[in-house]
């Protein structure tokens, strides 16, 4: 297995990243993340080019990094400004590989590949986090999957009523109507539930007064792995326009080949100041992903074994259209950075 | 390492298989056991065709599978009988693969070689647990070493008097008369203590008054990894048909090139309404097979590294031949599978 | 990675061999050690030929050592004296392999590899452990790092003022004046800091009444990782043989590729015969080697497969010299070994 290097990633949420070191592994690197003394967060290969120290098990010293070993320090592009022995000399050798990255929309992205082609306009926009009509609350979980198990997950959401059968059920569910749409990079799932019974989850919000409801859930990916999730809700034959909804952050980023870091979030456009709606989001992702999803593609991770000894393919079902253009874009962009 | 999948298996206790799905890891596949409406049990690969999620963390509905992820629904067969997306068809790829299972004698045996080949009446006669004159107790243990490490550890009792030897040292164990008969496909392992002090087990059943005692061991084995162990004790010179004995069954099934299933039991012929003596049998089961055989196995799985290093080959004595014809044995029919 | 085997290396400290059987993973090997009637130490390989059974899970019995598992009985040479089964024949496939064996100086040191070429004059000089003008405290730590990070560790001791800045801090490390000796196979690193503020360590045992201290700190490094790291100190200007010193034991076991033995000890001349000056040794120890020390090792051979991945080099400092010579000693003692 491989990642697609020349992306950008979520290395972590700002609130990850205080007054320390941060040392995360992304897409199998050892990374060691801080903030400068102006704020700014800076990535450096969390590898000292002497011995091979960790760098994240440090200190801050001055706003550079100082090595735990030998006390070696760098700034945060990664240049050797202090070597405390000897004549102090400091060869090109002693410098650390230094990451792109940029702070945006409540995200901490990061750049793998080459230096040279990171661009931050092709981060995808989750303004929605930070929008003063919303109200976003969320987290980051490890979970033990390949990155793309995930995506998989998220880009067909049909699982919902099986998965999450406590929170989402509805008489809607047949009669879903289904959209793929390909456009200027991203892949979208559009998904409309008309007048159906509320689900759980959306009962606690809508009172539809006994009312069908209608229930829109549209997925949109960025590459490689960078999801949002529209959900909205209202009164059947109420404008899409005018519903209740929430804008969902998804966000994986490949740890190992194994194991990747979830990024998510809801970003709400009612009960915005509502302590008691944070809450019940907060328990519905703690629910939803990490008591219900986590299991399943870690489940499906842990068969990696048995899927390759036999293998197998998996048997594609018509939910799956965008989860398989996803894929297949996913290997388009691997073997474009291995030729 | 390999396998021979041509072979009845013990797949679980009876009731192991209860109301919901089984998890069991046989031969390295991944099977989900269940009981059917018609109480008998089935067995399929406890993976997903579609997106390879273990079936077993799904749940039983209307007498089959349901799949946790997608909901998609399997019969005992593993024909997909429910494909609740799109147009809802079900095409054979959506079928998963099932093992012929048999449940007979207080065992539940499973053929995870080719279906056409499964013929019951090749299972071993294990009729001796299910008997109105016997009373068994058993269980089931994982135990983690190549399940021909536990048919070597059987095959030679001789280890009793070392590895049990709190409860079975003897003055006659230096008169052993030993005998390996073969036939009919099976290999016994024939052993007698004449004229003997009682072993501390057999003196809480047996008051031979001073007298010495008869001890009788005799092992068969079936292949692949059945065995039957007849211990019987009773007053020196008493008829060996009206000694006091127990039939002990002794299954191994692999789950693992590293690890395997251990069912064991004890059928005896004596105080067979004697709560007290099932408890005595269990106490000995678990010290004489958990706390005692399993560390030993185990610890010899734990040195392959090193033999295989070495190109170590074991040193036989005596004692082995049983052990060495049964080896050759299974070496053969692998070799057979494998052309 | 490899191993120098013709080499003496520390098995065990005295006090580990007590009554029993000691089993301890030696050069990948597992090797069981013990005291035969005479008090002296023997060591077999620990596994049985027969069944490959982990000898150290035995007893010993009248002076030998009795396989748990059939009851094979080895003296300590590694013949098989006792063979309880058939004919009791003992055939040499039954005996096991030894290893030489020499206590000195407060260590049991060990050969593992062609018995011919063990001379015990080989074995470095500890004697400082035992000498009645010394106190020496010590210990035994796993360690789980390939072993040469932490020879790597000890040749250069300049991080000393970085991984245990707690109790070494002095003005006088900018002024260092370094020597590396090479002679008879040694190969030392002299470091000698003029005229600083005592370190927090120092300063508990030395009143220099606000005059400034001299400090060395000298280690001497002997094939294959046996260290003996002299530090003194002593009011500027005092000759360093009217110094306050400790001689330190600082000796490294391979245990397997990624993990080894560290055995250390601390033998000073002053207060030998006061307790809380034990206790000052120890929490030392215990603070600088296992709390400090281990840590960063460890990280450094967490960070193998990256370092390998990227195919990295180490970036040479001043301060590496000694660690340097070291390094290619050892790689010249493999390729010998190789050839």
């Amino acid at each position: 297995m491989t990642f697609v290097r020349n992306a950008w990633y979520v290395a972590a949420l700002p609130a990850e990243v205080d007054e320390g070191l941060l040392s995360r592994k992304l897409l199998n690197d050892p990374i060691v993340l801080y903030r400068q003394p102006d704020g700014t967060c800076a990535a450096l290969l969390d590898l000292c080019p002497h011995r091979f120290a960790p760098l994240s098990m440090g200190i801050i010293k001055d706003g550079n990094v100082q090595c735990p070993y030998h006390g070696l320090e760098f700034d945060g592009t990664g240049r050797c400004v202090l070597n405390p022995h000897g004549s102090g000399a400091r060869p090109s050798a002693l410098d650390v590989r230094s990451f792109p990255v940029v702070e945006r929309d409540g995200l901490i992205w990061i750049w793998c590949g080459e230096k040279g082609a990171a661009d931050p306009n092709a981060i995808p926009d989750y303004s929605c986090r930070i929008s003063p009509e919303r109200r976003t609350v969320g987290g980051h979980a490890p979970i033990d999957c390949n990155y793309r198990l995930l995506v998989d997950n998220l880009m067909d959401l049909s699982h919902a009523q099986f998965v999450h059968r406590a929170n989402a059920q509805s008489d809607a569910f047949d009669r879903v109507r289904r959209e793929v749409v390909v456009s200027d990079g991203s892949i979208q799932n559009l998904m409309m539930y008309p007048e159906g019974s509320p689900t759980t989850f959306v009962a606690k919000f809508l009172d539809s007064g006994n009312k069908p409801v209608d229930l829109w859930n549209d997925i949109k990916w960025n590459a490689v792995s960078s999801m949002l999730n529209f959900i909205a809700f209202a009164v059947s034959g109420t404008p899409k326009e005018q519903s209740l909804n929430s804008m969902g952050t998804h966000i994986v980023t490949p740890e190992t080949e194994t194991t990747c870091h979830y990024f998510f979030g809801a970003s709400r456009n009612f009960a915005v100041d509502d302590p008691a709606v944070d809450d019940a989001f907060r328990a519905w992702q703690r629910q939803a992903l990490i008591q219900e999803d986590k299991p399943i593609v870690e489940a499906v991770e842990a068969m990696r074994p048995v899927v390759q000894r036999y293998g197998l393919r998996p048997a594609m079902l018509a939910c799956d259209e965008a989860a398989v253009r996803v894929g297949r874009e996913i290997d388009r962009l691997e073997r474009a950075e291995a030729a």
